[in-house]
């Protein structure tokens, strides 16, 4: 029993060594963090290991969660007339934050699945306050990171309404190139707001080029 | 002198029970606040009267600022090939946060222009950090309201990918009919992403039901 014990400890440690680089990188970007706070919040992150296929959330639920990406890619999607209508893709290193729309509680509109085994850290509001409470420079830090998200989305929002479709596709080409071997066609089409046909014809042409 | 100085305060005094209310009902979307924490929050805000197209922000510019809008319209807009593409406007009751993408300090790509006299606060970083170390629970505020309008971005922005030029339209039908009669057509047809000629057909067919 001691012994099983030890080895999951041991086994828990090394998965966070293994990742810990990509989460101190990401908050290096917003913040310059202390040793001691460094090891906070690596003691406070828990791996969750999710199979590929695994709903994360569903249109309906209520919830306001906040995901990590250490490994693998996630994919939000909306159920439209019946369809699944894909809008986003997360891989290594993003974050998604699930909140409350101008404020209220809502029902979530939308899905989030896994297209790939995945490696996740999931935080929930009730542990996150609770952090909050106890090291209020971590909630400087989640304000900062949320504002540059926020900036980041907009940036992206502008982008797709001033870029023709084939302008999306190139921008994808230098911004997430890893997307165009992980996702199916189809799903990629709808994340750049375009037909099937309409992505294949473009990337014929391009390819011709 | 003296009667000059009182007259001054007390014009400014009036001009923020205007404004008072509205400032307030934002807030309280997202939390509840003391008659105290109040009191500090208006004593903090200071107003702004801005002429009809005057520019808040230009492309190239390093900023970061917030706008709250009491009274008035801002577009947002950035310079394509010479030509000026709308991608959103911002009306009484609105945030505009400006801030910097990825956490890294980079120019402005946007314009932000007033399409109408305003009325704004305007925060710069320096000034909400001043207030974040005085009162921590407005950082938790701003942080949850910034959460709670990254939520609604990532919303409109999946609305945008999903929605046809038609459900665009009839969507701001909805939700923001007021834009209708006070931005031209051409900036709104540019940030539904449709040319004024599609928007012009669009109309006239919704007309005809």
């Amino acid at each position: 029993m001691k012994e099983k014990k030890s080895a999951s400890t041991k086994n828990e440690a090394s998965v966070k060594d293994q990742y810990a680089q990509m989460i101190l990188d990401y908050l290096a970007r917003f913040t310059k963090l202390t040793k001691e706070e460094e090891e906070i919040i690596l003691n406070n992150i828990h791996l969750k290991e999710v199979k590929k296929g695994t709903h994360l959330l569903k249109e309906g639920q209520f919830a306001e969660l906040s995901f990590f990406v250490f490994k693998g890619c996630i994919r939000q999607y909306y159920l439209k007339d019946g369809e699944e209508r894909t809008t986003n893709f997360f891989l290594e290193g993003d974050t998604i934050s699930v909140s409350f729309p101008s404020g209220n509680p809502s029902p979530s509109k939308f899905y989030l699945q896994s297209l790939e085994d995945c490696v996740l850290s999931i935080g929930d509001e009730t542990v996150e306050n609770e952090m909050f409470e106890q090291h209020p420079k971590f909630e400087t830090i989640c304000r900062i990171a949320t504002e540059s998200k926020l900036a980041d989305t907009n940036e992206e929002m502008s982008n797709f309404i001033i870029n023709s479709p084939e302008e999306r596709y190139l921008n994808l080409l230098e911004t997430r190139p890893e997307l165009l071997n992980r996702v199916p066609q189809y799903q990629l089409a709808s994340y750049l707001g375009m037909k099937p046909e309409s992505l294949s014809r473009i990337r014929k042409r391009i390819l011709k080029r």
